[in-house]
């Protein structure tokens, strides 16, 4: 690129409407000058070639991507990561902000990973390492998308639950067992206190465990809890599997009493969230399996804000992602990242059900209380539930007694001298297990 | 895990039926024993809590992945890229193939994704860099899945090419220009010698230039040039789009004389695509859009390798991926991969054409012939036809007289002597631009 065309690249002031584009944050590490890497960015990503051969045109004006705002935050004798390429020499680190226009593709989640997550992302001269960092949607945009059909409110209202976290349980064991043994686990989950019984993300529709019986049992389970305790009970089927079967499970499974559904997001695609959106008439909630093969490292790939803010667009009601905690080696900044996804205002979308998760039990839910701030989100233990010495139901009554000493403000140590499970489960899993 | 549990985890000579497990190839980075990080990469990846408490039964046998080998190949003294986990200390860097058993969720795209690049192999404990490199389907497995519908043997009965490569003419600008200009510059590029003219990859169905209209003029140009050049033309339209439209866009644009359609593969869903393929009546071409997000770093990840296999698997009869060169910065071992996972047996699945490219004009074409060491392969020039200074026919004259001068056994210069546009793409192309 000419130098007189880099400048092209670069947003003037109140030139740009902001309604007209997306505003996309990049970290990214460079050879050369980061002025002309930023420009290519812009180019690659939009208009590359911006005019015919011989025409007197130019599709910048309307459709290129420019850049917003662009800071050098150091050099590097080196990427900071190996590459495929192995480029070597020195580079900059640089944070940039690119206005990249939604006309160019519309309301269209394919297609707007294509634009900020593609070849003119990945691929560009000159960056060798580069990672999505942020995606903010103008409201024109947003007007494109439904977003969550239920959201959080509508997930209480279906459980009559509005006054703190609502306690998943992920049956234990995840795979191998048949439907009946799944469904007694539950039912004693619910029975413990648990709001919803949910199947593990592993879990498919598979001879051994058919989701058609498995539904059945598990819905009438939940009744059966239901009828029992006099409260409401959620059972969360996992109906992930190929696109062209996501409606059809969708009417099995709800048909037989399952009143949520799982579905994990990147493994049928965002855009297959949206259809089965469309389709459902409870609500949905995402499981983040597959997403870290793009968002672990800190140098390369996409940050999980923008897939959770991508999973609430496309309409997760709910969404499961790695927790606090050592368990899943995330940085706490990006859990709350991650949380603040769900929650935050973004137009008319409703708010999704933020669900970190990652070897919780019940002396984890005060650390995720405290740390998001509001009982505006889900707890998810597994084996600290269906791995308690005296049962499921001992389980669930240890999270719950947990909750119990959050609000009376007394210690796990001292609640659990009226509660034999709770001591059981500090004593179990306390240690770190 | 206790040491006893360890060694449950690896296969014992003769105890697996090949035919009952996929074969999953990681490279990662541990700290600590190697063989215990290996038994908890099964664990996680399958049967994690393998029996209810209380209840005396083993899941393993049936439902455990299980480590066929395990080899150390060096210490580290640290990880050797930074994670967001921050882990620091010794790591071994290990090579692992895993037998995980494919009966735990069927033929079932979303839910293999979620099983070999889930949560159970990207959040293993004391396993904070993990790449799935390769994965290998056996027969009864294979049987689950079409395969693409029509591969390479129905791609050139369409188009009556057999003993050279495909010729793609990507149109170019990319964005911005409404359908009649997009015609005129591919009815250009058909009489100059395209096999087939492409949408780029950005190109949704705008307002500005609506899959509906495109179709229609370029599926006209396309026949025009049938007619005027006596020889079979393809058309490649971009249908990428939410995926609940692509089977009504594939209806649209191969009504109005589209013969293949391109979709940005993981941008919709390997499963998207899958189902787009028991509806079509033309050749899909998947694009890498979205994919190296994933795949770029050699530590982290998943090998592009592992997702050509797929995409083969989910049915696309052509696969654009990035080529050799430097323009991609791939490493050439990486594209030859690539090309194998298309072209190697794969059971009864037919072969899709691999189409590697990056900045290819006709001086190109040679490295990539040789280094295949055949003619089954797409070649996929964008500037380099449409970008040609004497306008987009001179440019695919320019390609086919370097195919010319390949079979002829003649330099690219001595050929340029008879052919002023080989000349003028030396001349403008050559220099590495």
């Amino acid at each position: 690129m000419k130098a007189s065309d880099v400048s092209t690249f670069f947003a003037q002031p109140g030139e740009l409407d902001p309604e007209d584009y997306l505003e996309l944050d990049y970290l990214f590490e460079c050879h050369g000058d980061p002025r002309s890497a930023a420009a290519a960015l812009c180019s690659e990503q939009s208009t590359g070639q911006w005019h015919r051969v011989g025409v007197d045109e130019d599709l910048r004006p309307r459709f290129a991507a420019k850049v917003l705002a662009l800071s050098v935050e150091g050099q590097l004798p080196a990427p900071s990561c190996p590459t495929t390429e192995q480029v070597t020499g020195e580079v900059s680190v640089c944070r940039i902000t690119i206005a990249h226009p939604h006309g160019n593709f519309g309301p269209r989640i394919p297609n707007l990973l294509s634009a900020a997550m593609g070849e003119g992302v990945y691929f560009v001269p000159d960056i060798p390492l580069i990672k999505l960092l942020d995606l903010r949607l103008p409201t024109t945009y947003l007007a494109g998308f439904e977003g969550p059909k239920f959201g959080i409110d509508g997930i209480r209202d279906l459980l009559q639950v509005y006054d703190r976290p609502i306690v998943f349980g992920v049956v234990k064991p995840n795979i191998g067992l048949p439907p009946e043994p799944l469904a007694e686990l539950g039912y004693q989950g619910w029975l413990g206190g648990l709001d919803v019984v949910k199947d593990d993300e592993m879990l498919a529709d598979t001879a051994w465990c058919p989701l058609g019986r498995r539904s059945a049992l598990l819905g009438e389970a939940r009744r059966q809890a239901e009828v029992e305790t006099g409260v409401r009970k959620g059972y969360l089927a996992n109906v992930t599997d190929e696109v062209d079967r996501l409606c059809a499970l969708h009417d099995l499974a709800v048909g037989n009493g399952a009143n949520l559904l799982l579905v994990n997001t990147m493994t049928v695609g965002l855009s297959a969230v949206r259809l089965l959106r469309r389709h459902t008439r409870v609500p949905l909630i995402g499981h983040f399996a597959f997403i870290a093969a793009a968002s672990r490292l800190p140098c390369y790939g996409v940050h999980t804000r923008v897939i959770n803010k991508l999973q609430r667009l496309a309409g997760l009601d709910g969404v499961i992602m790695p927790g606090f905690g050592k368990r899943m080696g995330m940085d706490e900044a990006e859990v709350l990242d991650g949380v603040a996804a769900c929650l935050d205002p973004m137009g008319a979308i409703p708010r999704s059900l933020p669900i970190p998760g990652g070897s919780e039990w019940a002396g984890t839910l005060e650390g995720i209380y405290r740390r998001i701030g509001g009982v505006d989100f889900g707890f998810i233990p597994g084996r600290g539930v269906f791995g308690h010495p005296m049962g499921p139901g001992a389980g669930a009554i240890s999270v719950r007694r947990a909750w119990d000493a959050i609000r009376a403000g007394v210690s796990l140590e001292v609640q659990a001298r009226s509660s034999p499970e709770l001591r059981m489960a500090i004593d179990t899993f306390g240690g770190g297990g």
